[in-house]
């Protein structure tokens, strides 16, 4: 049975939150779990789950009280001595410290005692430690992080969300291949259509990279069902299933959205509590609200993945709350389970 | 007296709105304009606000209408027998049609009819024009244009938002001194701050451009205030005041807000129109959400500035209605009397 692996002490609120989110995901979706980390912490937030179940919320908001019977669960736990910091150089930090949660749960996958690794650390520091320590897959140049976003309609992929910062159009033409797969294959979605982000429709818009990328997308023999040029503005039409872009720019794209959706929900907060009349109009429309933020809150897609790895990686947000890390684990297993490598090593090769 | 000249032709809603827009920002601002266009279909428009005014609107929501005396405005009318559309290529549509309206437009700058040129068409075919009548300012490589976006506190200049796709390190070496000198003299700020847009605060973030130009920056000799990296997300606290990247991250930033933004409202609109309770709370909520619409709307910024040649060019969003071309007026008289492109050329050498 598929067991996924959780760095215990990455993110923000670990290991609190990863640890809860973990075993939530553990006894609704029936997931055995490994969580790596200092075990008398994870101790006690066990112990705390035990005696008073775990608080779900959602964008901080309480939703409701979930109940654990943790005699029930399948939860397994590895010491990991040290943790990466947010600020340290991936690189050398998993070169140093090869005691550290995040380097320990690639190697429980590596070793074959776990299936998938959940990581809401440092992304750098998730990324070189699943490339040592899992290696490329066969015919893949570089990984790539892909995250999905909402739109209007289903869910979209964006690849690369910022593993690699300067890419060649053959880089991005397996980024569409790798995205392609994964859609196909987790998300159900037949003949899925792949566009390249651009700042124009037409072919001959653009950098140079993504003319190329176009031409090599436009001239594929493997089947990828290719669209053409999408702008930034179309990337919420729901109207593509797949955003291939250099890292660089899928980086700067992924913040500035998080970033305008923070700011439009600061302002409704704002103009709702300016006076009394604003406050009594702002409750009543606190349950829409809700509703709106609870289709494109990023705790309801988990993670984005690491993919091209010989593994799976999935790398929540630094702020994931338990319910994030809960749906982070879904993801993973169900990566797993579609057996996504291994399509996309078929396809490469 | 500065007079303004607009391209009458260009824009999604031309020439009604634009001008309606020009006609009410000179009422409004006791500023002389130039309409270039057709102008039996210019005339239509000015009979009609003659006879009925111009009905005010913000988003597409009226607001009220505004009484126009035509007799008391000094209105120049410029024939022009073309018209450039938003698909032509703008390097051969401009050389082609010498009589367009956006080529006569730039042409009556370059004679010194007008001071600057407003223009809500194609914005390749603005820039195209401008560069060629106008030419570059001494010791600019590239135009660049810059654009004012909203942030929690006061606006902030993203330059460049689209001119060039590619760019060199001493671009955006330059565009951070063009964007610098803008904001110091049309919107009177004190040693405004630059950031790079980049992936992570760090300088060794990035790809080898932003690496550069950080370096660059960061040795300054001519009183720029570099303050150092600054991520998407960051783009909208106001703690920056001119944020420089390379052309084609700078329009999918651009867009990906507008599309981030868009698809909130759309998700209001269709949370507040799902039943009847919904409908009542969406009515109480609206005068809530206009004023945050408000705070957020591109019409209230008037457009894009195309800093780097010699004259002021404003470009407007192609969907401007009367109210952002009255914006777009104004913008590009306050940039004229600030003597902008002087004070650039003045840096520069």
């Amino acid at each position: 049975m598929t067991r996924i692996a959780v760095d215990a002490m990455g993110g923000d609120f670990a290991p609190d939150e990863i640890v809860k989110g973990a075993v939530w995901a553990a006894q609704d979706y029936n997931i055995p779990i490994e969580l790596i980390g200092k075990i008398d912490e994870i101790q006690k937030v066990l112990n705390e789950i035990s005696k008073k179940g775990i608080r779900s919320t959602r964008g901080g908001y309480f939703i409701k009280k979930i109940k654990v019977d943790l005699s029930k669960l399948d939860i397994k736990l590895t010491q990991a001595d040290e943790v990466i910091e947010m600020g340290e150089a991936p690189g050398t930090a998993i070169r140093k410290k090869r005691n550290a949660s995040i380097v320990l749960a690639v190697d429980a996958v590596a070793k074959g005692n776990s299936d998938a690794v959940v990581a809401a650390g440092s992304t750098g520091a998730a990324m070189a430690a699943s490339l040592f320590g899992l290696g490329r897959l066969r015919g893949i140049e570089r990984p790539a992080i892909a995250v999905t976003l909402p739109t209007m309609k289903e869910p979209v992929i964006l690849i690369d969300a910022g593993a690699n910062s300067s890419c060649t159009p053959e880089m991005l033409f397996q980024f569409a291949t790798m995205g392609s797969t994964f859609v196909k294959n987790v998300y159900n979605r037949k003949n899925p259509k792949i566009g390249v982000l651009n700042i124009g429709e037409e072919e001959e818009k653009g950098n140079q990279l993504v003319k190329d990328t176009y031409k090599l997308l436009k001239e594929n023999t493997i089947g990828l069902n290719f669209i053409g040029n999408v702008e930034g503005k179309e990337l919420f039409q729901g109207d593509v299933d797949i955003i291939v872009c250099e890292g660089f720019v899928g980086n700067v794209a992924l913040k500035t959205i998080e970033g305008s959706a923070m700011m439009l929900f600061k302002l409704i907060q704002q103009e709702f509590t300016s006076d009394i009349i604003s406050m009594i109009v702002g409750l009543l429309a606190k349950p829409f609200m809700r509703r709106i933020y609870k289709r494109i809150n990023y705790e309801e897609f988990g993670g984005a993945l690491l993919l091209g790895v010989k593994g799976i990686t999935v790398i929540s947000h630094g702020r994931s709350s338990s319910y994030a890390i809960k749906n982070a684990v879904r993801v993973a297993k169900e990566a797993v389970e579609a057996n996504v490598n291994k399509k996309i090593a078929e396809i490469i090769s």
